[in-house]
């Protein structure tokens, strides 16, 4: 059976030594000093390790069952996801005003990783609940707040998210579910939504669906969609709840993993809804959610990866097999543990030095959200819209990777559902399509994010990137382990962009066709300049002195190999991206 | 529901204009004209698509179920199997001494992709037999094989390879399984055996077993194994089943994938056996099972990757979103087919590329393989030892790739079970894992190939691809489109090659920590030396002059992708290999 330790030790050298979170200027930043965040940490560890790691076999092997329109969740979810509403944990980064802890996204990222690591099936409840959370905060009325907010932030009431239909997942235009007004103000909800996570279970009291739907007689596609929320139980006028509305689930989808979270059909029989925002301005409000929801898959990629590896080590140190062919590391057994053999260390490296990469990345990510949401700074909130994708995109599939190679650390083991690693293969499978498959990231990030503001923030990127090298070249080893492999890659994400901007205005295939590369270019760069960071803080506590050299050694070790076996990779991107619209669209969609 | 079509026509392109096959002189070659070999690959494509693949569902499902020792295969196996053993499938290239049809080998890779690709879990009953088949032939007493042969070779018995206990698995010189020496010159075999494939079914008369194990005083570790025969069923004079040996199923592993194959824990409790080979020199033996089933696994890998391919190109052709950036290509419909955009062109190409690439390279394989064992072809018989592990390591790599690749075309539908394509993936996920994983096939290829014979081999495969280049340098577009990259990738090879003989001597650990990376720039000189040839054949058909023009310009395109967008990837494993031991090995395990 896998085991979860909760990495709360690198959490807390990412917050207080790379990030300084305490010492930042974004307000609320300044409690959080190390005492405040390890007891938060250590206090999710725990629920995450004893509380929800243990479930998570469980509910892959009984899965959601539907009878009678009932979704029941496997055994003891409802018990842990009251303990975790009892324990606050569902409005950590919630508004105050309407009982949350207020508290940055940054600690909401970190704790998330742990409760995702842990099970990420039963924590897509919450996950769900918080989007749904965040785009009726920002988009609902005063009335609609005050009465859905408070009860969500409670995790008393969860929250879905409905775009998708039978005939169409990307393409939200062609959506058929249509909205009635009705002469009190409310709409008749009709039509068929799938792949509903969380769409019907038995652990909320109610279930707050945010649906997209057009209103008769509006513009046509994508212009015509309005959001709507409709509540599973009516709520009365003072809080109670009403009559059953018009919703229910019409099947569960068999999937290959998260069996512990039910993606429902769900069915729309005139169900009563009320606009949120205004008419046909739907998709703005989605977009509060789906932006949202897509740095949460991101951070679900990478933590998949986080519990895998760990999974993978146990059993690399544990596991006598051969000898090390520069003498025997343990002469007293029959055998070494596996770890000694360079391509075993190769392959947990690759593990390691990706996931401690990642969590850097989404830890730097959720402050600049913590910085354009609480400083109202448009400059950090560009920059985050610009890394979405990267960090959707490109942490999903490595995310995902990284299951794979921990899977093939234990051999057979890895195959057999005894050791669990398979399920993290299965789970993690999921975060590269929903909220937008990584191709539709990539397409958002070379057809839209790259141009926004005429190019401002991606220059702003290099910018950044160029001032830290500078910053820092003096450092000699610094230099030659880390910013000069840094340099060179920048200098083909570069390269990429200028070929995009050259050739994508003569055909815009040129650029489209190179979008995937562009974002793992993208990503790899962002994972180098994190690891840079990274070495900073490790080579500045080393100069200082520290009773903790090998913490400090190791993040230089892992960091050196993400720079030296990684980062080539940038190079193969610009090459492939360099070859152009030719080798993709030359072939007739009839001769595949 | 996924289905399959039997790829017939590339086959036979592959068969008669790259390989030229009925022209060669190797004996047997000459029957297989145009006619012959469509009569036998349109047979075999008809039960692949009508027979197995209704099955590989039924058989994910269901699974294998033990009770009181009698393993049950999914419902239909066992009628599939009665109908592949009528037809005389199992015995396609097997000796026809032993009553086989003496078919080529390459004929047998054929048919054997298509049946992989409908049921990979059914096809292992027989691909597990035909690998006991083998090292009978090679190793076993006359007595032996007149006893075994003609009844596997039949399909009446099965067969399987007994290797791995649970402490030792790569490492087999720790089995514990003995073998005491009876009087009458048979052994009694004690111990526990693990992931048998086909272990023990209801499909099969009997089960030929194919055990390790230590003879007791034997030499210590690798040196003292010896291989025995087991009988489930003993076998008397006459050839008539006597009674049950001693060895039963114990348990069955739960697993992944392929379900429909009975994965068993092995109890010998002092079950009668006879040595195959000589005493002690049971690894000899066992390589011949294992050179053969680490082709076969190659093969698996590319063969899911066919099958997933075509499903995906079939959801893409027909799923509608979106429109073409460039124009409505269905105008009158709601939006045009997913295959006008360009990142879905790109990951179908990457599929159709790897594939075909593969297929060519699996039957390339095959050829050598029949050359070596047909005319004692010492050459051919190293070159195909030296290529066995990257075609298993990098086919089955990027196979397992293929099917993820694949499943990602079909977006949310590709995730859940009713589309097929996640039974695809973790189905092929396997083949990087048995019959040595993909980094025990790394450290063959480096540790052992690459020095065979003093390194006359690869220097000959480096000539091969010279004299090929030189010898086609006049054809201006397959020297650009083609040749060019081929060239340079060859080069990274070489270079990777250089390096190890000249850092691998200071210290082992600097080959060691790159053999990944090489079995991978390896694999794809390959495939770029495959699509050469096929952009060969498909010029010289166009200038020819074909009613087909269609075909081979697909060809052509299909590879300039592959050339142009995979091939820069040597560049990468090159420079991570270049990076030596230092980043893999500096890290003490204890702080990983």
């Amino acid at each position: 059976m896998p085991s979860y330790h909760p990495p709360t030790k690198d959490m807390q050298f990412l917050l207080h030594e790379v990030l300084n979170a305490s010492a930042s200027d974004i307000p609320g930043y300044d409690e959080l000093d190390r005492d405040f965040t390890a007891a938060i940490l250590d206090e999710a560890g725990k629920i995450a390790a004893e509380v929800l790691q243990p479930l998570n076999a469980v509910g892959d092997h009984e899965g959601c069952t539907l009878e009678n329109g009932v979704v029941r969740t496997p055994t003891g979810f409802k018990a842990a996801y009251d303990q975790m509403r009892e324990g606050g944990w569902m409005g950590l980064d919630a508004d105050p005003d309407y009982g949350g802890q207020g508290m940055p996204h940054l600690m909401g990222s970190a704790v998330g990783e742990m409760f995702v690591s842990a099970n990420m099936a039963f924590n897509m409840y919450q996950g769900l609940t918080h989007g749904a959370y965040s785009a009726l905060h920002a988009h609902g009325t005063e009335q609609q707040k005050a009465t859905y907010l408070p009860n969500m932030i409670e995790g008393r009431w969860s929250g879905t998210m409905n775009l998708t239909e039978p005939h169409c997942g990307t393409d939200l235009g062609l959506i058929r579910t249509k909205a009635e007004p009705q002469d009190d103000g409310s709409y008749r909800i009709t039509g068929q939504k799938i792949w509903i996570s969380a769409g019907e279970h038995d652990m909320a009291e109610n279930i707050i669906h945010l649906v997209l739907a057009k209103i008769p007689g509006g513009p046509e596609g994508i212009k015509g969609i309005s959001l709507f929320v409709v509540p599973k139980f009516l709520v009365s006028e003072d809080g109670s709840l009403g009559d059953r509305n018009a919703v229910s689930c019409g099947g569960l989808e068999q999937k290959m993993g998260i069996h512990g979270n039910a993606t429902c059909v769900m069915n729309y029989d005139g169900a009563t809804g009320w606009l949120v925002g205004e008419e046909h301005k739907g998709m703005r409000a989605m977009f509060t959610m789906m932006n949202e929801a897509r740095l949460g898959v991101g951070l679900q990629g990478y933590a998949q990866g986080a519990v895998a590896y760990q999974n993978a080590l146990g059993f690399a140190q544990d596991r006598l097999q051969g000898r090390d062919i520069t003498g025997a590391k343990n002469p007293d057994g029959p055998a070494d543990p596996i770890i000694v053999h360079p391509d075993v260390r190769r392959n947990l490296l690759a593990q390691k030095s990706f996931v401690e990469g990642a969590r850097a990345f989404v830890f730097w990510g959720a402050q600049m959200i913590d910085r354009a949401q609480r400083m109202d700074d448009a400059e950090a909130d560009a920059m985050i819209s610009l890394l979405t994708p990267v960090i959707k995109g490109f942490l999903t599939d490595k995310g995902f990777e990284t299951t794979v190679l921990a899977q093939q650390t234990l051999g057979g083991s890895g195959f057999t559902r005894e050791w669990g690693l398979e399920q993290f293969v299965r789970d993690a499978r999921i975060t590269m399509i929903y909220e937008g498959t990584n191709g539709i990231q990539s397409l958002d990030l070379v057809g839209r994010k790259l141009g926004q503001n005429g190019g401002k923030t991606v220059m702003a990127f290099f910018e950044m990137v160029k001032a830290f090298l500078k910053e820092n070249e003096d450092h000699a080893e610094l230099k030659s382990g880390f910013l000069d492999p840094l340099k060179a890659a920048s200098k083909d994400l570069q390269a990429a962009g200028m070929y995009f901007m050259a050739e994508g205005m003569k055909n815009p295939n040129n650029a489209l066709s190179g979008s995937y590369d562009f974002m793992h270019l993208f990503g790899h760069v962002c994972l180098g300049l994190m690891w840079s960071h990274i070495a900073k803080a490790a080579y500045a506590a080393l100069e200082a002195g520290t009773a903790d050299e090998d913490f400090y050694r190791t993040k230089l070790a892992t960091g050196r190999f993400y720079m030296a076996r990684h980062l080539p990779a940038t190079a193969m991107h610009l090459a492939r991206i360099q070859s152009g619209a030719e080798p993709v669209m030359t072939l007739d969609a009839a001769n595949f």
